[in-house]
């Protein structure tokens, strides 16, 4: 069974990678301890803790972590009444730091993810992992069957097209998990032991055209080129789903990523997910989303966004007016779903105006 | 640097798996010595070897392997005026024995191939890891973010629809190379150095709608579902080009496995590809194809084959109208390709009439 690694000893790394333009954003109920693992990764950079549940609650942060922490009062008296589009009591919460961050890069992790080993021991830095992954280009037009191109060892294999090799910026990086494997409550269900043990060295670029179960446990985006579109949106209290907001937002940003030549990238890095929800309760939130997706998928295999749209925030909008259309039969929840998208849209533009983009770009 | 594995003392398998349903398929212009080192993988097996340039010259096959051989005399006089679809001095020659073979399962490889160690330094079966390709589905419509669902230890993850999980018929499984790996002519002469040794363990299915670069090095399929479309088109001899006669066939069955909802497998088994081919010759075949794939790749990304196309005949007759009609103002060997893929056709059918096939499945 692979195990996580032990990271003490390892020096802190002295010249962190995008230290001042990334942000951590992590949801939570508990005391952040697992960040001591994480500590040599980290620290150099800031987190954005976005406190799920009791408002009143304190979550403790180990010593050292350079944060800021919002409750739930924070994000009612920051977006007032367009809080609304942001979930309580579920990790889907964790979008609100998407939004209040000001940095281009955002890296987020569930507090139940530790650091993995490579198959050589090695104490894997996922967050390294992502910024390379986010840093080389893409390749969604056409498959590389040597995996990455741009990475060290590997290129474009004969007969892949020259005028395909510059690639397009890629806007996520989905990372994977070893030991506890990301399934849902059916599968957790028939098998209770599995546990991911291979360790497969690769990253590569989900074609254009095809969509993929994101997990937003492990993730990580360039705000500036998809930002808008990473909502998590409505899930857990009051709501009739959960544990499907990484799914939306998945869906959501490969088809708006294939809309304006962007690249989404999986695979390496590896954190090590140390514990299993409880497959009864995980059950309850999903079996809804269970029969959905069934329905959504195609929905989303079948949306084609106009010329007109070339911002993420008018791909969104417009996505939001299918949704409305198309989805609203399934259950009136999609009609909800829509106006949050909405919502969303508006209270990011609110926090994140024109001119204050241009000033983070300049 | 990576090496070929030493197979000797390895038992020779006594119930290799589908013995009497698989060919092996090789082309070739010299003495069969890299058997040697298959011996207990692919001894069981019977080969077809299909004897490139002079017919008078004699080809030593190892002792104790079971084989039929084909020179050119003898393509001639099987297909009469039918064997001008037929590759002459070049290995894409090998499709006629595609076409003679009576098996439903096709495995074809180069005779520079040798046998790869996985990363525990195993030798590598590539022959039972492309049946396990085959035997087990593909998944072409949902990307699996662990790889291949059905492997041991694997699953499809949370978000994937439950109506997908069946998956379809695999039809075709591309292996990949360690050491050497499948360069094109100018990525050879930039980097002459390059070695692939990254074992990657993992299986794919590549997405519908997907086009990839097929390499002929190390390749399996299944004759009943995809054979005649696996027509490596007119090289060498007489051709104003080369080295695509495995592109070309990857193109035409990825188009037609996407139609016929049929799945194409890539990533392991690794062989070891043990000599880079000339750069300077490799150009001077390839040079016509690295500008022309800028349009074919085109081409194939926007084909759309009818409904009423529902067999691979079908799909492989219209395919070759659509060739005639777009590619041929690219040059004059797009009509005579087109022409030649209508010549394959017939000789695959009378080589294969409807009876025989079955008869053979009976």
């Amino acid at each position: 069974m692979v195990e996580p690694a032990n990271t003490v000893g390892i020096p802190v790394n002295h010249m962190p990678q995008l230290k001042d333009e990334l942000d951590i954003v992590i949801p939570t109920i508990r005391n952040l301890d697992f960040l001591e693992m994480w500590r040599p990764f980290l620290q150099p950079y800031h987190l954005i803790i976005v406190q799920d549940g009791d408002p009143s609650k304190t979550i403790a942060v180990p010593e050292g972590f350079d944060y800021e922490l919002y409750n739930r009062n924070d994000i009612n008296r920051i977006l007032g009444p367009k809080a609304s589009c942001i979930s309580f009591k579920d990790s889907a919460c964790r979008c609100f730091g998407y939004m209040v961050s000001k940095k281009k890069y955002i890296f987020t992790i569930d507090d139940d993810c530790f650091v993995a080993k490579d198959p050589s021991g090695k104490a894997v830095n996922a967050l390294e992992q992502h910024i390379k992954n986010l840093l080389c280009p893409s390749s969604p037009f056409f498959f590389n069957t040597l995996y990455d191109p741009y990475r060290e060892g590997a290129d474009f294999v004969r007969g892949y097209p020259f005028s395909l090799r510059e690639g397009v910026s890629t806007a996520v990086s989905h990372g994977l998990w070893l030991n506890i494997p990301d399934y849902d409550a059916p599968t957790q269900l028939v098998k209770p032991k599995e546990r991911n043990t291979r360790y497969v060295d690769a990253v590569m670029t989900i074609p254009k055209g095809t969509l993929f179960p994101m997990c937003g446990m492990n993730l990580a985006f360039d705000r500036e080129l998809i930002g808008p579109a990473m909502y998590f949106g409505l899930m857990g209290d009051g709501q009739p789903i959960g544990r499907y907001d990484d799914m939306w937002a998945g869906w959501c940003i490969k088809v708006i990523c294939d809309h304006l030549s962007l690249g989404v990238k999986t695979g390496l890095p590896y954190i090590y997910h140390s514990k299993a929800s409880n497959p009864f309760v995980n059950l309850k939130k999903e079996y809804k989303g269970i029969f959905w997706q069934e329905e959504i998928i195609p929905f989303f295999q079948n949306v084609k966004l106009s010329k007109e749209a070339v911002t993420v925030q008018q791909c969104y909008i417009e996505l939001s007016k299918m949704v409305k259309e198309k989805l609203s039969s399934l259950d009136p929840y999609f009609d909800k779903l829509a106006d949050a998208m909405v919502t969303w849209i508006e209270a990011w533009d609110e926090l994140n105006p024109p001119a204050t983009a241009a000033t983070a770009k300049a």
